[in-house]
């Protein structure tokens, strides 16, 4: 319960262990590039659509790794967590294929398609507010009464492994980047994209882009120490959580440059996701493009990839129509 | 001008050849599927996903094999079309990779993201109404004033011939599909899909979905001729076209039945591709899945390829938003 005390953090090698054991959990999702998004970033793109990952994000790569570790004698207890969303999708749907029960802690504000689909994987859900305090308290309550293991969003060594096999794939099929980029929220996939990436290609610059409505990553990263979170009302909303002190060391130590966008930015990343590639991506995967969009002057000319990290939202509410 | 009183059609051979002709020029698109809209249709179906062809729909592949046929000679004088919109914005693209000048007649209430595509690539773009004859006589017209070659979006064999290349790929990678639907409009692609699938496999069943509101090839195809086209205010924008006699003759040989699709089913399968498949299709492209879901006794247990015929539509003004 008390994992962030305990800093293990994951070496490469644990990244390719991850890669192998789930193999047939998480699929390799396609490298995507769009001429039309080159000419009007000035860059060389690189899209790994994690939007195609099972349950529709990343985060079926750290709950698989995370849920295929837990010993035989613990399973019937089965795994609880807190998560905007996409991680409980993906806890569900590991746990259920492990065949072990799944408690899941969620923001009352979490998108609905979200909670929909980790009660579609036959998770139990319970409400909460949406702050992290009130998240933590309510995963606790429900752990004292099951005793089921904690598989945390990201404060978590196997999950931040996990996560990092995405960058590993993008750098098999596209093993001249010269910048990588991840959205940040509470920082576990720019963990294991920084530990992939610094560890595959020494001399590659690995970024984390975040909104400005939930920058507490961008501000620690400054200041070299957790910042608390002030506001989370990004239409992001896959990147509502904080830092942990875990992935903030993770981050000091391989990440070259934290940036935020804005809203705006997000928004039009987004349509211009869906109108070029053709693909459904959520504003937290579009935020790497925003960035690339808003900085020409660091990314124009490069080649860069960028991880969008999923592709759950409401159809009915999109992201320009709110 | 009088292409369809010369009522060649192509051969399976012809559409091999296509293939070859268009490598480079069309791309080779993946084919999806999802355990989701398995479970729900209770077929296993296999997409063919056009919406990731460059211009975002099959029409890349006849305007490429068309384009690539034309005399040297006869370059200079350009191409001419009539075109609701991908079939404009494919030639518009390939006429500017061979370095000839296209002139689009398009009707108006065409999508404002087709236009803008089709002027993108540097066609010269005519509005008319939305009729087949004013679409006629302002082809007529252009090509009276240009000499321009005619690329006919459909009654056209080259044309047929390229789009039959969707259904060559798609039973390369499904070989055993047992049944394969295309969206019908002019008859170009199902004619195409139609040779390649009955020469390739010749126990598969094909089919043809129309939209209801848009319902002339059924009739058609019960009649044995020509039926008039009584509205076309179908959401599936693409599918506003009518049979020609070419087109007409390669269904009656070839395709085993059309059926139609309602409006509410045509939006509620573009909803599941997007929320399933986390790709963007437009309306006509979810016509076959449509059809699928509608007539579960016809499909459910089979192995069923459907062409997604393509992904552009205006975001602002999405199916399940008008």
């Amino acid at each position: 319960m008390t994992s962030s005390v305990d800093c293990i953090v994951p070496s490469i090698l644990d990244i390719h262990r991850a890669a192998e054991r789930i193999v047939g959990w998480a699929k390799q999702t396609p490298v995507m590039t769009s001429q039309g998004l080159d000419r009007l970033s000035g860059a060389q793109i690189y899209f790994k659509c994690e939007n195609f990952q099972r349950t529709g994000s990343f985060k079926m790569r750290g709950a698989s790794n995370a849920i295929l570790q837990i010993p035989d004698a613990l399973c019937e207890r089965g795994v609880v967590t807190h998560s905007s969303g996409n991680h409980a999708a993906a806890l569900a749907c590991a746990a259920q294929r492990r065949g072990i029960p799944a408690y899941i802690v969620m923001p009352h504000n979490a998108p609905l398609a979200k909670r929909e689909t980790a009660a579609g994987y036959g998770a139990k859900i319970e409400l909460c507010d949406p702050t992290m305090a009130a998240r933590e308290e309510a995963w606790r309550r429900v752990h004292a009464a099951t005793n089921a293991t904690l598989v945390h969003p990201y404060d978590d060594s196997a999950v931040i492994a996990g996560q990092g096999t995405a960058a590993l794939e993008l750098l098999m099929e596209a093993p001249d980047l010269e910048a990588i980029i991840a959205p940040v929220s509470g920082g576990g996939l720019l963990s294991g994209t920084a530990i992939a990436a610094k560890a595959t290609l020494p001399n590659i610059q690995v970024f984390g882009a975040e909104p400005e409505m939930a920058d507490d990553a961008t501000r620690s990263f400054r200041s070299g120490q957790l910042e608390p979170l002030l506001s989370s009302n990004t239409i992001a909303d896959g990147l509502r959580a904080t830092l942990c002190q875990r992935t903030l060391n993770i981050i000091l130590a391989h990440v070259d440059d934290l940036q935020t966008v804005s809203e705006t930015q997000i928004i039009e990343a987004t349509k211009l996701i869906w109108r070029y590639l053709k693909i459904v991506a959520e504003p937290s995967g579009a935020v790497p493009l925003a960035l690339v969009l808003a900085q020409p002057s660091r990314f124009a000319g490069r080649r860069v990839g960028l991880i969008v990290s999923g592709g759950n939202l409401d159809l009915e509410r999109l992201p320009w129509q709110m």
